[in-house]
């Protein structure tokens, strides 16, 4: 077996490759692809300068991750089609150039175009004001939070990229991103993401730590966002479920067709739907979204014990405004920090505690492939009763 | 006839030239002049770096765009003399630096310091709250905006440069940047530079178009900006005009004195007038600031189909304080979107279109060449009635 | 005698270098170490990527400054022992990365991390609307104010290093420093930073200019932060005193241990104390940091007769959370700005004038050499009568 590693940043030491790309070469061949390769750039000009870009191509599957975006997912290929959609925002935004706090807080949509963008760590979710209370629900501190947290403008201060050759062979970027403040949240994510030589799928694994000497709350949402051609008039998405919710009265009014999805409509407002995913002994679910001929499609798999709930955003505007749904298993729901709280869904960390969260995007380019996916899921809700709610959860929506 | 082009930035082919400069050789000679450049360069270090700077220079006036800085136009020259301003800010500073949102949302002033610097493109003038209304007045979103707009702050993500030989031979600067976000404004502008091989003259074309799928509002003022040794005690501004009003009490005060400017005056408080221009039979008019001694004058020619309105901006304060005055033509006046919507000045564009701002900006430097501007202005107003308002316009400043 | 100089950032010029390293050689040795080096370099990647670093090494003493954070002292060492603390802010932010506004004005702690970090230069203390009245105390602005002003985010425009053979030899690092704005405050930081090879100390000068046509206001604290080995459980604060009086009631309860250390206690709440310092007939005062042996200590020592107030910043959280202590000569104390302008400690500069700050550091690591201090200071106060007030001062803290 060969391993080959190479740190591409690390503050610390002060190490930094601009430029690098490896193939496959005499002492370093991977059973699974002759047609890998591993690149790092960095962008330079215009919004873009300084934006570093990591891309892992497995010789079928190709994904551009940005290590100076939070180890943001840019966008991919696999064998030729596009896997991300096509923002409004038309390449990856410096950090340095988002105010997240523009906009009534939604200055995160200036810098939002990726296939998956992270929201958090320590609050994902709308602008407003965090009233935290103490046990006497007394409001003991205001926060102001911004759209969908930090984690997704800042970058990491440590990345490393590796192949290794065991069994198909398979490429890795890891990046280090703290989200740290003195006096405040001190988080660390490590996130690992792979792909194995000529597959279809890569994987994410991501390790929040808590790297303050008090406890510390985290919040972790996956915006994972696909537009055309998984996404098209008539497309669906499939998913096991235990329970399911519009997430106010406007997606309630168009409950029957939840699961799918119109053609690129100019005007269309966003509609969410919330679900607590039925999921196989190991606590896995997984979520398909399929073209209207079922012969194309998208799989995110996640583990439900870290992530144990999923969002459906259904945002079929037209095609230059941004079309696409977003299809998004996170730590709870997108809801004000002071709710998700006073539900249970915020994670609380020990000091130097370590939570992991585990992912996989898979891609599906035939009948077949995309049948047995399907069945994978019939499988799963035929275990599990299904209850879908007319109206909002008041424990998943306030009221 | 010889073309010459150099892509300098392209963020989507990641094309970047950090340091460039063409200069008259064997195979790229024009008429019009032999000691033309174009240079291009990046400063480093202080607020300054990442800023590239293009500098054109055709033999006689030199400018200096700044792609970094939405296609600002940074500082000029014209046979040795210099036809900016001498800011308190002293360099240009990088966008990522400029917090817009910062004290009162007057941040944009701390990047200030250009001799032409846009303000737009989906908002310009002072800092408030946009209570945006439908049809029945009932207000539907409130949107707070930062002085002067996101423009000026805003790198481009294409920058091309041109030589062209035909006639006199022409030097040209051609940027492209996006203001754009998800749900929000998507317009982007595509401005040219351009100047003739040995000429007194430089011209802008800069095209807007609404990239998203739904009508978007598109605001542009020309902040253009002009001191010593155009500017000094006893400096007259000559202008057509169909109508004249102070834009509000302090300014009506000193209406007599409306187009003469005083030399630098510690804590003299800024006034405006504001002016509906007479045009000639294309709709284009003209400003021209002229010295005290009339040999030295600059010209602002504009199109008044697509920039109908012009603002004098009389600052004459101390030295130190950024003594100048801002001579700008625009799609409105500098007041909160809201009165400008609902005073019909904000340009709505459709999905796809483009509209076209034309103006060029001209030294003279001699009395019979700036007399020449003045009987030019002359014939202008003698064929249109001229109003001059003593107090504010209702339609013009909100009451 | 030999000097030795290098531009390493000018703006104006454009001189820019990105690596530097000087060391004894032949023709430039100082005679008080054959060990001394200066060093330059652009950190890369990160929160850091951007950030310049100036390493002054006196051969026993050597100090990192950071011209991109307004020429602070990110960390140093003296014969191997750390000098500065751990901030939960693990290396240096880019200005561009630190959004002042964010978290209720509190986003400048996602910055900090050095020992020496300077609050100003308009203003510091804690965020807060500024009320500015005018003589009849009629509110005339209101300037939202962020935690500890601008300048610790301000990149130096100018850097200049030098070696200088005289005497024992010296090593100097000189940076200038905007904060400016149009209609705003135009103030100019230029720093020497210089330390003498082989010592135990570095000294730091700054003259602080109003560029302005106009009066401008300016404070300047110096927060220098300590953690261990000088801080630990047991470790003293040793001050000349004239008065002394806790910050507020939590401060107040621990009035008899204000000058000893806790050791790291996670959950502590930072309690401060603020002097007015007795000085020698120089006007120089001095503190003194020990460890709890008393054999190791730093020493700053200051002009009061431009920074005639001190504030002791007592942090003892718990390791993770940035143990440290705060010694603070500064023109007033951290309170907001109103406050202070009220009580006549906001200095005010005429057009164009100098204002100049004097401070040394020094590091004793001997018994003898630190108890050689403490007589120094106990000199200093039996020349002084010493009050020390079991309440908050009313003209210190706003009641």
């Amino acid at each position: 077996m060969t391993r080959r590693t190479a740190i591409l940043t690390d503050s610390s030491s002060n190490d930094f490759i601009e430029n690098l790309e490896w193939k496959a070469r005499e002492d370093l061949r991977l059973a699974g692809s002759e047609g890998w390769s591993i690149s790092k750039r960095r962008m330079r000009g215009g919004v873009s300068d300084g934006v570093d870009v990591v891309t892992l191509n497995n010789g079928a599957l190709a994904v551009d991750a940005l290590p100076t975006r939070g180890m943001g997912l840019w966008r991919g290929t696999y064998r030729g089609r596009n896997l991300g959609w096509k923002s409004p925002v038309k390449r990856p935004v410096h950090p340095s150039l988002v105010d997240q706090n523009d906009r009534n807080g939604l200055g995160w949509l200036s810098g939002f175009n990726e296939w998956l963008c992270r929201c958090g760590l320590s609050a994902f979710g709308p602008p407003g004001v965090d009233r935290v209370k103490d046990a006497n629900g007394k409001v003991v501190a205001e926060w102001p939070l911004t759209l969908h947290g930090k984690i997704a403008n800042r970058p990491a201060h440590k990345v490393t990229i590796e192949v290794d050759s065991a069994g198909a062979g398979m490429l890795r970027v890891i990046g280090e991103v703290d989200e740290t403040t003195m006096f405040g949240p001190c988080l660390r994510l490590k996130s690992t993401v792979e792909t194995e030589a000529g597959s279809n799928w890569l994987r994410i694994t991501d390790e929040v730590s808590n790297l303050a000497g008090t406890p510390g709350e985290m919040m972790l949402l996956y915006h994972i966002n696909v537009g055309g051609p998984f996404l098209e008039g008539g497309s669906k998405l499939v998913h096991p479920v235990r329970m399911l919710a519009p997430r106010d009265d406007h997606a309630a009014r168009d409950l029957a067709t939840w699961d799918t999805y119109l053609p690129p409509t100019v005007g269309y407002r966003e509609q969410c739907y919330f679900i607590e995913p039925a999921a196989n002994d190991d606590g896995w679910s997984l979520a398909l979204l399929k073209n209207a001929n079922g012969n194309l499609g998208m799989t995110v798999r996640y583990d439900t014990r870290t992530l144990p709930w999923f969002t459906v955003w259904k945002n079929t505007i037209g095609e230059r405004d941004g079309y696409c749904t977003g299809i998004e298993p996170g730590t709870g729901f997108p809801n004000l920090r002071t709710y998700e709280r006073e539900q249970g869904r915020v994670v609380v960390l020990s000091p130097g505690q370590t939570r992991t969260m585990r992912l996989e995007l898979g891609v599906h380019d035939s009948a077949e492939a995309v049948a047995a996916v399907e069945t994978e899921i019939d499988a799963l809700q035929s275990k599990t009763p299904r209850a879908v709610l007319e109206s909002p959860n008041p424990r998943w929506t306030a009221p």
